[in-house]
């Protein structure tokens, strides 16, 4: 099954992983906007952007949007991921530009509106913690994945 | 197999799984398309977005496109996906943003014609509502898939 | 193994898919094109749209280009997939629109000339005809494809 | 893993690939280039495009890229894939179009320069000439892999 | 799982692969940016290009970035990948571009800023150095990897 065939298709056969849409805006009013979850709830999350798009009213002027996040290092850095103006590009697509939460986004330079649009993907816990035995079965029979599985700390 | 080739390819393979080509054209006379299936109907159904486009005989304005759907917290929200503009963006690549039914696309700015083209993919029940006899297997041989398989309710 | 990476290097190590480039020229001349197959072929057969150009000597109007093929409920429909404008977007990118055999390509507006380039995928009979023991072995250790597997009847 | 994370990265873990990176350009010095590797070359090779930008010093006229190539009747064929101009869109993003040697770019309109940027993707002749008795344990558990794989010979 | 769904969240389930922001500035300022590792880091690592936009103040001119890397003849080349030019494209989706470290970024032509935006992608050691146990249960039962694993030496 394909990427392009196959999303929430696939997710439909795959019970432990849930799609739901996403938007957020902003503006002059509301510079940014910060994507988190529960720290108790035991499911994992992540956000796929799909579109960026100019607002109803927006002035023809360069509306940067940056993305603020974590890198590698665990340093908290704000990195501009889309430039639209209204009279040459109103709107991009992003190519699932994935991220993890806590994310903000930022309007850096315009005063929009700007539409952010994606996908809020959610994977339940019962697929992330399983049991020790059906572990051992997997270690047994799937060993691409590694017997000595760390949690993912990021 | 990789996400260019294998798009309706894999779905040869894959009985379970078919995709027909999809399209609604929204302006001022219709300013809404609602996609949405048969309660009744026992296949998973999605929508994989390919194209929007301005349609013939288009004003030079803005022509935005929204989306109304379910947050993850069971709400109804509009997103704006796309802004297109005659001079400058008439059509736009929206990636395969994929969406579940019931799901409404609406002319929010603009009076059109704008046209969305896609794929609808159904995922046949047979697929979906394995026998006891099968999850039993599959339990035992594919322990991604974990054995307490609650049914996705979204 | 990814979607950018493997696409015809993975195919390389699947030999019963093929893929081979495909192109056609929409104009004043030849207003449409259709893509058919051999119905006595016992391949399987799609098309992966890449990119739609203008050609040389275009006016600066709008070109639609619209696919003419078959819904879920069996009707042809007819679906405009691109707007290209020489001023402002001369190309664009159809994130592998993958469409099945018979499909049509019909310059709706504009006179072009507009290139429709791509990729023509086939799998061959043989992965699709299994004989009645591999299908046994098959049911057996990969539940995910239930045992019942109707034939495809698009 | 999915398209976006995992290209090379997957590749990491699958020795037979490697990927690098490739460029030409186009221009009115240098109309066409070939993409083409040692026959003797047991690896298998494919091209990834990524991008198709305008170089320094273009002028603003239409750069139309045509790709030369052989279709699925084994008939060269030159298709335009890329309609770039300097005003309006001076780049555009090909969406990983995936293409096998020998091929060639060819400037068919304009004096360029044109840049073509992508991976050029190798597969392992160890990966592909696999022993009898590996292909015999393959066949007992990967049916989906029928036993009279026949060698691809496009 | 698809390519949209499933970036991250699939890393959650593949404790081996991490995935973190990436952001650089190329301007008159700062011509180039070289991103690569430690060469004692048992990691692999790779860079996922998502966008590239001009930023705040850049001058209505063509900016040019190119990417300097090593080609399958282990040369190095400059291959440029974006032009962007605030009049009529000020950003571009770069459709997952993945890059291997040591890769270096060079704003070619004009000032600038240009803001690349990427994600980090690592894939742990543990998952790349099984132990020889590991290695052979996998050579028993998934016969598509090969026994004799050649270490990846690009």
């Amino acid at each position: 099954m394909n990427c392009c065939t196959s999303g929430q298709c696939e997710a439909m056969s795959q019970p432990e992983v849930e799609s739901f849409i996403f938007g957020c805006e902003l503006s002059w009013k509301t510079k940014s906007y910060t994507f988190k979850v529960d720290e108790e709830d035991e499911c994992e999350h992540c956000l796929s952007l799909h579109t960026i798009s100019l607002g109803e009213g927006v002035k023809d002027e360069c509306n940067i949007v940056e993305v603020i996040a974590r890198n590698h290092n665990d340093e908290e850095i704000a990195v501009p991921v889309a430039n639209l103006k209204l009279s040459c590009q109103p709107m991009v697509n992003m190519d699932c530009f994935e991220l993890q939460p806590p994310v903000t986004f930022r309007l850096k330079t315009g005063v929009g509106p700007v539409h952010i649009a994606g996908r809020h993907i959610i994977v339940s816990s019962s697929h992330l913690n399983q049991s020790d035995d059906e572990a051992q079965v997997e270690k047994e029979i799937v060993p691409i994945k590694p017997a000595n599985k760390k949690e993912r700390t990021q």
